[in-house]
């Protein structure tokens, strides 16, 4: 994968998607911040324990960086960067209930703080307050686009659920899962810019499939780091996903490729039976020896690749290689 | 409380208000049984659980009559009252899974069926596609009204957590969150008919009046009902507020004017070291003594009678007495 020249002699990084957005993505704080306000304590808390907690904010910078592609010299976008950050902050705070979660982004997680009612209400404060912005801002198109991708979202979380300790769930459903739970939003989030733009609608669409095949890249290597990285680097625990039972492209292949022996390791494992630290050991040299790591970092590098294609159609220019190497940088923090 | 007329002889009921809406109901149903429909077959499963079960469909009934009230010709109000009732059933969810219930609308609430998981997500479905019915609808305005209320509602629901188990909370405070969780709604519901239906800026506000006056005393009377009535009436258990240390109006006028030993008595109850059928009893007989139920209900004949005033620049028609008599029916169920 090298389409697009990346900086000499560095490894792939998201700093000059950082750099080109940056004053922009402090117009975006500033809303992210006052809109997260409430009369009542608890919800800015709350909130705050999340938002300030960083994250890379990658899907606002998304918003920002497809406008910076566009030339876009207006502001509408700010709003709805903070829109979409709201959305995937309140999908955070529901998931965390949902997987009953330790760790978010390397800091106690808010349900186990402020417990599960506290979290899943706050969560529909900010879903709330993020159709606020988008109202404010009066585009019927993002508001159709974004209230889509909630419900997609929602969708793939629910059949997320279903797969769940399910050792049949398939590579195909798998990628239907990550396809509506989470690029959808990155696809949504990249898709505003040149409506509010008025880009053509070929800008759209290919804004959108660049979103749409990071976020597939994004969630592939997030579910083999899963198995690989420590809690440093993932700000969650490491296996995590081996003792909920989350049937995840690692898991699907090593599963497909095993002996009689090793589908039934997986299939214990997946119900819950085999989840200590041995069997976590166990399960990540069966990945290795199956190749079921390699393939799926093979995959995520396989999407990158779609998502850089699909700048093409724009001119070389510092926003499009900054956007370029987002993609290389999704693959590469896995090694 | 006798400011129009009421059907001689006979109790106030919602039936006039049904038999004004019933067709247009049929309508909302099926948009309703469409639009709960996903691919993922666990979401109309669950979702049909609560939605099939029943319920008044009171709030949708309110943006129907209020478009009757207004002679609206069209349909469009067909999909916002849908959107409406999404939002009350993701509410409902949601609040299944703060309150931990057992029991919604005489059935096993759906936590306890498919588990807080599938709870959340389905009801952040459910919240999704009201927002997408509004857009297909396309009224800015009718969008503006319901994200507010949708965040409103989601103050005043972490509002009452942290009131929850407070035996400090004010009467001013309890009105603020009955306020915000219950009558917002109420009042989107009543106002989004005048603005398709292109009333005046008068209508409009009548009408939201109507909605927020009649939201409280629903919510008044209901919290009288949890001490008075059995679960047959209620279809959720008796004394669930007082097990789970909901600070409402009987408790809070019981509290204020009982004696340093009742007072006692109440602290430790709402802190739920006081939660035996003994204790309930004895909650009832204080809530008797102190005429906190009766003042509850006196309270509640007076925001529903400020509901039937607010019709008054109406001209007189079936749908005005409608609409009158099922405030008084917010009253007189608690009889």
């Amino acid at each position: 994968m090298s389409v697009t020249p990346i900086r000499e002699g560095q490894p792939p990084s998201l700093q000059p998607m950082m750099s080109l957005v940056a004053e922009d993505m402090n117009a975006v704080n500033a809303v992210i911040l006052d809109r997260m306000q409430s009369k009542v304590a608890l919800i800015p808390e709350l909130a705050g324990h999340l938002i300030a907690g960083g994250g890379k904010r990658l899907r606002p910078m998304l918003t920002l960086a497809s406008a910076a592609l566009l030339d876009y010299p207006g502001t509408r976008h700010h709003k709805l960067a903070a829109a979409v950050e709201f959305i995937h902050t309140a999908t955070l705070l529901h998931d965390d209930v949902v997987d009953g979660s330790a760790m978010r982004r390397g800091k106690k997680a808010a349900n186990l703080i402020w417990g599960n009612p506290a979290t899943v209400l706050v969560g529909d404060f900010l879903f709330s307050r993020a159709f606020e912005l988008m109202v404010e801002d009066g585009s019927l198109k993002v508001l159709k686009i974004l209230s889509h991708a909630s419900a997609v979202i929602a969708e793939g979380e629910v059949d997320q659920l279903t797969a769940q300790r399910r050792i049949e769930t398939s590579e195909e459903e798998y990628l239907a899962i990550i396809g509506a739970k989470t690029a959808a939003l990155f696809a949504a989030a990249c898709r505003v810019s040149p409506i509010v733009a008025e880009a053509s609608e070929e800008a759209e669409l290919a804004l959108e499939a660049y979103g749409r095949n990071l976020g597939v890249a994004f969630q592939l290597v997030d579910d083999a780091i899963d198995y690989t990285s420590d809690e440093d680097v993932m700000g969650k625990g490491l296996g995590d996903d081996f003792r909920d039972g989350k049937m995840t492209l690692p898991v699907i292949l090593a599963h497909s490729r095993g002996s009689d022996g090793d589908r039934t390791f997986w299939k214990d494992a997946m119900q819950g039976k085999r989840v200590s630290d041995d069997d976590l050991a166990h399960a990540v040299s069966l990945m290795r020896s199956t190749d079921a790591l390699a393939d799926t970092l093979e995959a995520a590098r396989s999407y990158a690749r779609r998502a850089i294609d699909a700048l093409s159609i724009f001119p070389d220019s510092t926003a499009r290689k900054a956007m370029a190497e987002a993609a290389q940088f999704a693959v590469a923090r896995a090694y």
